[in-house]
């Protein structure tokens, strides 16, 4: 059974992070897992983009009320119109969370993710959420995905 | 792009509504469209199995608080933790909606559906619930996935 | 401890329709009930405005992003930002439902009341909502606040 | 019209926290304002009680699938189903935030509430909490409440 493993950060961010993203994304579906993310720009559709370059499988889980505001790079789009409350439903959907950068948005995640007991690995670029008690911290895109894959531990 | 297509029926329906849904699965498959439903049993299970039948990819909304909850038949597991509320996500999510018996539950999905103003096909076996006012009838399963594809307009 | 009434109808309904409302409004406060209500206009505002005329305390549960799409009377605002799917907490937090009239919306309010096992008590105006299997049928607006009180049985 | 605040913090915190939460309940109360709270036991229960004790309204805004779950000192008993998503619904129907403690649960109504544009005032005890970069402090519950009042400025 696939993993389902979701991508979190900015809806605007550097190009850094959109290329770590993008990376996150390719190795997610190079281990046969599901992309699950926030299903709008920045992080999240640079995410899905390296996903599908490798034939994966993406899910966008969307804050509005419909379809159209998803990224091009999303196959299965969610449609929830509770706009941040979504967050939650993502934290409760992936079996691992990888965090690439953001802001309050991701921030919210986070707890929500650690809330309700998932593995939430916070790649070392983001030095204000590295602090968050609690998350893992990977060095790069593939060390992130090898833990959610693996389940290593919270430090 | 694939149309987003939902089966909504009871958790616990006849052999008859099974039977059906599983038709519906098949031709939500074979027409190239994402299956959405509720995740659970009954319907939801039949329909998921008649997709996945066909090669097709299945979504399973789900009302509790993990993936386990998911019928085996299910690709895609949205954890909503949210109970009946659920039910309208399933609404927006959905591209069209096809009806194949239930209860309350059902009765909610096609309002929410209706009220997003999506529409709502209803098999002909159910004679209560196609009595809503704004609902669309099919005679069978090939008919109802041909109105969901086309557009075809509500009574 | 005071029983949670909900009021549930349409948002721009007829004169008749919102006579009755401020008249449910009225008798639930008199009853010494706490409103529940959408917290928009139509029969929401009606029922607030009576319950408001009697000292009663109104609560509306709204769909949008902020406390200002609140009518004037509603003295507790929650602001749900989820759109149609505020409807299932309505249904949660009123121990009964009173209805009024109303379109889908309003049907998706009974369906998820009943999917939740709380009384739903009909005002026979409404010819279409009272067929619904499972709904309670009250010829006057003290009839149906008795019924909530009291727990009458579903027909 | 009186202002919406709202009490964030652990469900089972230490003596020290649940003196300052009745604190805040009871400033809450004497400034007329409406004490919101997720409406289980710990912070929440320390500052409903305090509200109550100075004639204040309080609401619960809960997890759970009905009104019991609620402690003995509210009066409006929301209720969402929807789990940790509350937490969303809190930020949003609140007109500022004050925080007394807590862990991931906290951290996430923190976040959405800067999220949503709140205010989001962190009493001094708090030194993890008090670094999310937005928040406000204050060094006494009246010092909070007399922030969320008059909204002073986030630092």
């Amino acid at each position: 059974m696939p993993k389902q493993i979701a991508v979190i950060g900015a809806g605007k961010g550097s190009e850094e992070t959109e290329k770590l993203s993008e990376e996150v994304g390719r190795e997610i579906a190079m281990s046969g897992s599901i992309l699950i993310c926030g299903g709008l720009g920045g992080a999240m559709e640079a995410a899905a983009r390296g996903a599908k370059e490798k034939g994966g499988i993406t899910v966008g889980i969307l804050p509005g009320t419909n379809t159209s505001e998803a990224n091009e790079y999303i196959d299965i789009k969610i449609v929830t119109a509770m706009s941040h409350a979504r967050n939650a439903i993502i934290a409760r959907t992936a079996d691992a969370l990888i965090v690439v950068g953001g802001g309050h948005g991701t921030l919210s995640e986070i707890a929500l993710g650690l809330k309700s007991g998932k593995q939430v690995i916070v790649l070392e670029v983001n030095e204000s959420l590295a602090d968050v008690k609690g998350v893992s911290l990977a060095k790069t895109p593939r060390e992130a995905v090898e833990m959610a894959l693996g389940g290593a531990s919270a430090r």
